[in-house]
């Protein structure tokens, strides 16, 4: 496509790059911001430039925020022996959502996948191991999505924990969701229910066989 | 939804203020940027902020331009006294696509829309008709999309432009284009045709009855 303009093809190839946004919407973007006020162009530009300079992940559970430590690793009400184990921010402000967790988050950033070249030092699973050994955890839950990789990642998981001292115990949440579904699209009385109703590995893998 | 960080909510927020971008939208595209160098957030932001200061809109034809005339009505090689009246600088892409036009272009800026309040005092209305008495217009080719607000403003333009002293020859493109669809999504040869096609207004009122 040619356009009739640098600063139009300049700011459609960036607005382009972002997933799932193609040449014709980036133009249609652009020409709406074109005919609102310029603030909200400065607004906006100002927004993205603050959230990726200042925007933190919590030194303990790797989840977004905007403190060194999270307002849920922070908060003493919250049982701090009991960690949900999920893949990003999303899956844990779904969770947050249902109101009925009481544990705290470890976020893994994703999911061990071979075939995205994702392995398991680009993830905080060393940390969360570090984690269960310093920080005296009861149990772990594993809280990723119902897929390949998230079963795969699930597995090595489980075995990295039962080859520490202390092993804590290990549940999944229950499998309400279908398998193939991901986490973060789930309604919250089924998360929630599956939270609620989490059972042992051990149990898991039998009946995965 | 409750976001764990503020300056994800304020970039989500700003972020979902786009036509057709929904929280849930929003919260993908900030994540995405999250994992993505900061130079590329810096380079949007940037690009942003630069297009919505330092564009220009072609002070004859109104087009979207980085310049006070654009490229199209500096041009000595097309033929300015025929002047194709389009909504936005889409259509003008679009017609551009086809290779097949060498005239210049008058951009409304949309069409007369009582039910979105668009009134022809909107649109660049009264600059077509001093650049028609002025500039020794030949003819006038209303290529507006086939909606009904279309119409309504292909059948005002005809009305003033025939009040007009000397009124040009005004024809429409030929309606290759299925009823009730959008300018900018035809294909290039039913476009191209529709502009060789192109039949005098008063043949095309008499077609529509």
């Amino acid at each position: 496509m040619e356009y009739p303009s640098k600063l139009l093809e300049e700011v459609i190839d960036q607005i382009a790059q972002l997933p799932g946004i193609g040449k014709r919407t980036a133009l249609r973007l652009a020409l709406y911001l074109l005919n609102q006020p310029e603030e909200q162009s400065e607004t906006l530009a100002g927004a993205l430039l603050k959230f990726r300079k200042e925007i933190k992940k919590c030194k303990i559970c790797h989840t977004i925020s905007d403190k060194e430590v999270c307002d849920i690793c922070n908060d003493p009400a919250r049982d701090h022996s009991l960690v949900c184990v999920v893949e990003d921010v999303r899956d844990v402000m779904a969770i947050e959502n249902t109101g009925e967790y009481k544990g705290v988050y470890h976020v893994l950033g994703g999911v061990i996948s071979p075939i995205e070249g994702v392995s398991p030092s680009d993830l905080t699973i060393s940390s969360l191991l570090n984690r269960i050994e310093e920080k005296n955890i009861r149990e772990i839950i594993l809280a990723l999505s119902a897929t390949i990789d998230g079963d795969t990642t699930n597995f090595y998981l489980y075995k990295k924990m039962q080859q520490l001292v202390q092993p804590p115990a290990i549940s999944t949440i229950a499998r309400g969701i279908a398998v193939g579904e991901e986490l973060e699209y789930t309604d919250e009385i089924t998360l929630a229910r599956s939270i609620h109703n989490r059972i042992p590995f051990d149990k898991a893998i039998k009946q995965n066989k």
